[in-house]
């Protein structure tokens, strides 16, 4: 176990912990459907756009490809779903803007009000595998008070690999043990740990839906367990 | 010059343009003495640490060194400078807190209201040649409200190497051309015009003390000239 009186900086995965990105995809196809009179299973267009997501990054850390920004990867698999679909008669522009649907995520209820709460104690960064523009885009729009935009860009690796955390921590000027990750994904956080991050979970029950099966519960002994960024800052003394 | 309103992003060098840092660190020279009973000329001592800037950094541009950061910069040359003064009997704490006298540079007096008012319309970003570190301090101590910390470390190359500015733009998903440096000093603004970036300049009359010879007004034809953040803003229709 991390000891917490020595953390300085609260680090956030994003997608599913800060952001619901299933409701907020499925509203942008629904949007998008309606001005163009497209009528499809948004939500299935929405679990199969994220399902090419954990492919696409892994071609990256694997080496197959070069350093590729998750805007360039959404673009590729957003283009391979526009014909499985299929989806026509879309203009680039439109294609553009669409696949932006990332930068307009909307946080949890609980997002914005625990995060000011966090942040009178700590420095809070973004450590997500979203590239800074939209990260940045999606901070301006939902009011997410971040004091740095970090993550895999900045690191030019994709989480789980280390130097993803290990550089983050470095760009705080810190070390790994004064940074905590907060997800509400076990993977990431046991890789966090292994890089000598505290640990904090926050489930996300729907982040897949009103199915889903994983990541319901801490399923390993994280330094701490909250029930949502409320109870986080609660926990933490905030 | 510039399509003005393609900008979208304004990227602000730091030291000099944002936060006063020779009055800071005569400041901070001073409690040091005051605590440890040091009597020097910390003006001179402010001066000498600054002079060794660029020559530092230019090190790490011409590949003597390999990349380093400012804080690490600093602190070489802060070493160098108690030798020669000679400032004797601090602790490595006592150094370390002294060193990170440029993460507690106070803003000029319009700083803050003004990248308030600019931040309602554009994506405020940072361009520095100091550390993510150094700045996210110096924000969450002085409230300066950066959408995101960019510059030098993520890019890996001090300004005013062309990389710098390019690899800003490309961090925050814009073309050069929709980005704009906001800066104290000609040379900043002439490299940033050249890789494509709008230009603002803003004269710190006083960033080097009473006797300040250069970068008195703007020396080119910048896109924008405004005496102070709030001057830019309302030229920025903001």
């Amino acid at each position: 176990m991390a000891d917490l009186s020595q953390v300085r900086a609260l680090t956030f995965d994003v997608f599913g912990t800060v952001v619901d990105w299933r409701s907020s995809i499925i509203r942008e196809g629904q949007e998008l459907g309606r001005s163009k009179g497209i009528e499809i299973d948004w939500q299935g267009f929405a679990d199969a756009w994220r399902d090419l997501y954990q492919p696409s990054m892994e071609k990256v850390r694997n080496g197959e490809m070069p350093w590729t920004k998750l805007d360039d990867l959404h673009r590729a698999s957003l283009e391979r779903l526009l014909k499985e679909f299929p989806i026509e008669g879309l203009s680039e522009e439109e294609i553009d803007h669409f696949n932006r649907a990332w930068h307009r995520l909307d946080p949890w209820p609980d997002t914005v009000a625990g995060l000011t709460r966090l942040r009178r104690k700590y420095v809070l960064a973004t450590l997500s595998n979203g590239n800074v523009a939209l990260l940045v885009n999606m901070a301006k729009r939902a009011g997410l008070p971040w004091d740095a935009v970090l993550g895999a860009e900045p690191a030019r690796h994709y989480k789980p690999q280390p130097e993803a955390y290990l550089m983050t921590a470095d760009f705080l000027g810190l070390k790994p043990s004064q940074c905590m990750l907060v997800a509400a994904h076990n993977h990431d956080l046991v890789a966090a740990s292994q890089c000598g991050y505290g640990t904090a979970f926050v489930a996300r029950p729907t982040e897949y839906g009103p199915g889903q099966t994983r990541d319901l519960k801490a399923e390993h002994a994280f330094d701490v367990v909250a029930k949502d960024f409320l109870d986080l800052a609660h926990k933490l003394g905030c």
